[in-house]
């Protein structure tokens, strides 16, 4: 029998197919780019990834094949299109190998091609943004971030979270969450006479967009792009960047933070499920503590503590820490990595942070001074998701919006949804490019994005 | 027993539980919204919501109630939360009925309230757009808008295909699909000194940074965000929509076409089994024909003919078009409308278009005089997807590019792709947004979009 396959067929059938199946199957049909070419002049061997699977399939020619001469030449990078006899190797590193009985070239790779065998480093990767995917660590980390965004689609959708693409140009730039992009057609900033008749900028957050929808739909999700204008070169910060924002209606912070809980374990599991290859090669390639690590989270208990025992703890510690320590002070993230580590050994949720150093929407608690806000802190990175039950009553938020001289011009709608039915409800940000760093150890944001865009970086 | 419950789980529980189970459930908690509360003084009906279900639960509640007066005055739109017996009623409209026997008032709804019984125009809800996802039409429209995209996101992973997260700002203007918005962050113009050192506008298209994705993964796509700064105010066009760009290697437009076909089916099958209330409401509400419209396409062959061949068809038509037709044009929608439901009666795949009227990436055909391009047409809309296999030749690029007056600066990576192990390759694009428009039958991109961004409309 004769079959046109991919090599991810072919890897399925050969680690799960049964004899009749793999011993039916002859002669397959292959294409795909090789990876590396050798040959002694009798004996050629070319590793070939057709895009489907991580691994390569071994192909070998001998010096039989009509044009032997030609295959030996090809170099690193070309694609082909290749038949041949399917052999089983049981003891070998592969369960199978190809013994090609005709090839062809399909596209040349001109000599000129930047990924020869040699490792490069990642700045350099940078620059070849168009062929990186190519390279193990690029296409280990772009496949995982298309099965870690499934793995968010599934995880809401599954318990019935509506979808909304809430919107990308917003002529809010009230949330405070930094800079913002103009967008304009402008060239001479007079934006009354604008495409949209006043100011527009790039959203930095859907929150309050889609806390509309969770007043209709009461469990909903955004994942889609954000952006920050902010000048910063650091290896956590891009100007673009994916944000997965639920809002959950007639829910509490408590609930808020069994959802972050219930949804970063699926997560884990769902790669550790989908992308094993990948996730073994980050183990073995990036960082060799990944999997322990991510399995730990996955079967700890989330803990809760607040944010004022966790100042007691960090001002009782034995520890020379680069920042001060005061109550109503953001913690750094020597501090969030403290609580974590040291203090708990395993992710927990800080709580109830004061008022002063969050946004406006977050509900005030009894107190006075503090709000019903929630950092989920991981060891090794500290930070990783923010959530907030919101303010649900009309004159307290209007009063803090005053208190923090939030302009209600643009906003009387969100404060409206307070007046019509309005009920608890509470939400989180998950910064997916970070979530993915967190995975798989990656240390740089740039590494994880398809085409990052940073300070002066634009190149493609 | 007792038991919290959502609208949802009581409708499944009541139209596939079994009896037992259903027997064994007394009391039931529930909270959601009022859409209408009515009473005699003795005995009242509310009909709630919860947003987890596209049909309302019956509330019943009666003077024996020890806050019978409160509850007869909740307005519609408020949220309350209710305690209430569960009573079967196989011969109501609705498979049971709740009779309260608590009601707390959870978030009043003031008396301004817009959304009162009585219809309002589509044109009146864009103005509340934080409010409309509560109306019917609003509330089926987005519920179908999360279940479509999950529809597309189970097509391609289902197939392999990785998600790839194409960049929103760019600074490659050529893609010359019309006007770009600038992103900046000055006010005058002088974009050397810019954020990025160089003039970024917002994506018209994700697919020339996502071919190269493909030449390393072999079946890719992107759904996200586009955007268009063309000053129309016509019922299809917004400034922002979201795309899906699927992009396959080793493929031709004949697998192209096979791609798109699969897709729309599996569109449609998927929104008729996980969305049945709201596309039946769309049957019922919005467009009679909805239904049957959608099941011929499913159940057609999608036919193919060349554009030349639809030339004659229409030159030899026995109609008044508003525009002539000649060869070497492009076909205007009363054209494609008449192809498909005149000539053909369903879905048809035109191909092979002049060159002159298409883009420069894509693939020259033998004649020298088209190229591998093709629009998906069907009945009552027209053009619903555009296609074509990509130019994989440097050398026919190069030319292409010089003859168009595309600029080779900012797109030689693009052009590299070709130098690099280059094969054949194809995608197309969907929109979203008209996706959901032909599957429901709603004539305006504005009420399909959770936010519709179109010239001076910026209020949200």
């Amino acid at each position: 029998m004769f079959e046109y396959m991919t090599v991810r067929e072919l890897y399925e059938m050969m680690l799960t197919g049964s004899d009749m199946e793999i011993d039916s199957l002859e002669y397959v049909q292959l294409e795909g780019w090789i990876r590396t070419n050798r040959s002694n002049g009798k004996l050629g061997f070319i590793e070939l990834n057709d895009g489907t699977y991580f691994r390569n399939c071994q192909l070998v020619y001998k010096s039989d094949l009509s044009n032997f001469e030609e295959v030996s030449k090809y170099s690193t990078g070309s694609a082909i299109s290749v038949t041949g006899k399917l052999k089983a190797t049981p003891d070998g590193k592969q369960p199978y190998e190809i013994e090609v009985t005709e090839s062809k070239l399909v596209g040349d790779c001109d000599s000129s091609y930047p990924l020869q065998k040699k490792r490069h480093s990642f700045e350099y990767m940078r620059e070849i943004a168009h062929l990186r995917p190519r390279a193990n660590t690029f296409y280990a980390i772009f496949r995982l971030r298309s099965v870690l965004s499934m793995a968010i689609h599934e995880f809401f959708q599954n318990q019935g979270f509506v979808y909304v693409h809430t919107p990308i140009i917003t002529g809010n730039d009230a949330e405070g969450a930094g800079e913002t992009f103009t967008v304009t057609t402008r060239e001479d900033a007079d934006y009354d006479k604008d495409f949209f008749g006043k100011h527009a900028a790039l959203t930095v957050s859907g929150q309050l967009h889609v806390e509309a929808f969770a007043l209709a739909f009461r469990d909903v999700y955004t994942f889609g792009p954000t952006f920050r204008a902010e000048n910063s070169n650091t290896s956590r910060h891009a100007s673009e960047f994916w944000m997965i924002e639920p809002e959950i209606a007639f829910a509490d912070l408590d609930d808020d933070m069994d959802l972050i809980e219930d949804m970063v374990k699926f997560c884990i599991d769902y790669v550790l499920e989908n992308a094993s290859e990948e996730m073994n090669f980050f183990n073995t390639m990036i960082d060799k503590t990944a999997i322990e690590r991510i399995t730990k989270v996955r079967d700890s208990d989330f803990k809760r503590m607040t944010y004022t025992e966790a100042v007691e703890h960090l001002q009782n510690a034995d520890v020379e820490f680069e920042y001060p320590v005061e109550w109503g002070t953001d913690l750094q993230s020597e501090h969030e990595r403290y609580i974590c580590e040291k203090v708990i050994d395993g992710p927990v949720f800080l709580t109830d942070y004061p008022k002063d150093i969050k946004a406006f929407y977050m509900r005030i608690n009894d107190d006075g001074k503090t709000v019903a806000a929630t950092d989920l802190l991981v060891p090794s990175v500290g930070e990783l998701v923010g959530g907030s039950q919101r303010e649900e009553r009309y004159d307290v938020l209007k009063a803090r919006m005053d208190e923090m001289g939030v302009e209600e011009e643009g906003l009387q709608w969100y404060m409206d949804l307070r007046r019509y039915g309005g009920c608890k409800h509470a939400g989180f940000g998950l910064g997916f490019d970070r979530f993915l760093m967190y995975l798989t150890g990656m240390q740089n944001i740039r590494d994880v994005q398809p085409y990052a865009r940073t300070p002066r970086n634009l190149h493609f």
